[in-house]
């Protein structure tokens, strides 16, 4: 993979737009084939010439340090139409053309959920945001945000308390963090799920990236939930971009006296479901879980073998029964990892087939 | 009008219906006609039996000690058709024959909010009650309810506190009062608003009474506010009533922690406008409290002269300038009783031509 890695970086370093890949990929037929062509071609290809030269005359040493840092076996780059890339932010406007990921890839494939909100919330608010997180975490779902101070803080923290998944998008290099209070935090994210960014190794945390990022915390997640934002804030942005990607917008009302709670009613009013309850949140979400799992284990199954997807929840209800097991005792059964069966629980739990138990054990309902 | 009052008091008490009665004055022409007729005439019109019966032999005891009552220049019979009976009562699905009223009839004219909530709320929702209903009042807001215990209580009361006007609508005789502990209430609606209830005199608060008077608190409001109630609850009732009436409902949103904000949080989902300040329910009625008080105007008009509604409002405006004077002023210069100006200041108001000061007193803007 590593010549491969060297001429995505060269195209990611070119600034080159998933447009203009789609574009060169028509003319040239592989990436390889595109950073070997000469300036004239590229530039015939419609590309501009600044990023003609780059991709002719690339930073040698900052791909050898991008290389280098690949070495560790929790680094990746996740280009733009690889299996690895997640469905999801493939579809959205102008995804990244590259991902630099310090974790595992593999959860961002899990449904996901982005919660997002104030950075200066109420304690009612750090509140709902921990315990909203840790049900759903505990459900399968992945926690999305962005690393902030307040609610990103609480939900990250409340998705690694119950041993559950969570992802945090950063405006900054993966290898940098920001703000430096969350420094163990970002570690334990790092090991219990991902630090994901667009943004090239080294790069600072510039004003202008965090409305960019914005639109990969809404636009890698089935739906955005709103805590606690003021009336114009960040989190309304993002939950705009939410709504203009399709996706479910969620919002917790609050006390109307209570100025943090004036973002989830003005959301509410523009349409946002209003959220109670994790369940709330659950009920909308199972069917285009169910979606996205399919559509995952499909394109996971071009890789090898490709049993129909229902064989594959019949095959892992064959390995339960109405005697608790845990996830990693059905790991150990059945030829499924771990994430790939937790998506599979959560799904079999929503349609009532299996429930959760305490101790992240799982039996046959009934 | 006292053989008139004798002639719908025995209508009432033989429990005819709006519909029969429009049947009726069809067929006969008046009111005292139908009060004539043989039995046999009222049975060919399609009254049931009991109803023709108790119509030629009315319970004569009870009618004179509604006459009797009727002495009180604090109590008033309105009967459906007459210029007094509210219109947007007029309008619901079984509007009441006849409406028994302890207090001024001219408030129920004024532009209305319901606002409704549980008999046992927080004590922000008391508080939330008071301070909604004594903005609205201040406004030149009725502000109607049941003068149950809780919400009910506090909003007649934040209305009183501003000299504002309230009515409730009760589910008994307005001679009774209940609950006793809102004795002194009821007396100061009394005096500064009006009791009302369709049910005779003497009749007891019997269960089944409030459901069919929710139908009224709904019905003579241009809009429904629910406060805090649970998620099974009269008030979640009487709101689907006023939407069924095509009134405006609206909620306030909550802590989801709040049992009593989950009924509202219902409305919401199902369609109720979210409020979070008295603003968002002036907005949203101002369209409609100029059309209902043009419509009071017109139907007034039959029976005096009829200055076109544009130019009342500009006589009006004549004795207006930015230095501030009261209503009672402004009563006293013009020929416009207290409630009639309470309502075009209103209309002013939302308009910008006029503000409302200290002391409820008046200004041009600007």
């Amino acid at each position: 993979m590593e010549l491969n890695a060297r001429a995505w970086l060269v195209l990611a370093f070119a600034h080159v737009r998933v447009p203009e890949l789609q574009q060169l990929l028509a003319q040239f037929g592989g990436i390889d084939e595109i950073v070997s062509q000469q300036p004239s071609s590229l530039k015939a290809a419609g590309l501009a010439d600044e990023k003609c030269m780059s991709i002719v005359s690339p930073d040698e040493q900052r791909i050898e340090a991008a290389i280098a840092w690949l070495a560790d076996e929790s680094h990746h780059i996740v280009p733009y139409g690889e299996s690895d890339y997640p469905d999801l932010l493939a579809q959205i406007p102008g995804p990244p053309l590259l991902l630099y990921i310090n974790g595992n890839p593999d959860v961002l494939h899990l449904p996901s959920l982005a919660i997002i909100g104030s950075r200066n919330p109420t304690q009612g608010g750090v509140r709902n945001a921990t315990d909203f997180s840790r049900h759903l975490a505990r459900c399968g779902f992945a926690i999305v945000s962005g690393l902030a101070q307040g609610i990103d803080a609480a939900e990250h923290r409340g998705a690694l308390d119950v041993d559950g998944r969570t992802v945090a998008l950063l405006g900054h290099g993966v290898d940098r963090v920001y703000p430096a209070a969350n420094r163990d935090l970002a570690h334990a994210i790092a090991t219990n799920g991902a630090l994901v960014s667009e943004y090239p190794l080294g790069a600072r945390p510039e004003r202008w990236h965090f409305p960019e990022r914005n639109r990969l915390i809404s636009g890698c997640s089935l739906g955005t939930l709103v805590i606690e934002a003021a009336r114009r804030s960040g989190s309304l942005i993002t939950a705009r971009l939410a709504a203009d990607q399709g996706r479910e917008v969620f919002a917790l009302p609050g006390s109307i006296h209570n100025p943090l709670a004036r973002g989830c009613h003005a959301l509410i009013r523009q349409g946002a479901k209003l959220a109670e309850t994790a369940d709330d949140i659950i009920t909308e979400l199972a069917p285009l879980t169910g979606h996205l799992l399919q559509s995952t284990t499909d394109s996971a199954s071009e890789n090898g073998p490709s049993p129909a997807l229902d064989d594959d929840y019949v095959d892992l209800l064959r390995f339960l029964s109405h005697d608790p097991v845990t996830i990693d005792e059905l790991a150990a059964q059945s030829s499924l990892t771990i994430e790939q069966l937790s998506s599979m629980l959560l799904i079999l739990e929503l349609h009532g087939e299996v429930e959760s138990l305490s101790g992240g054990r799982y039996a046959l309902t009934g």
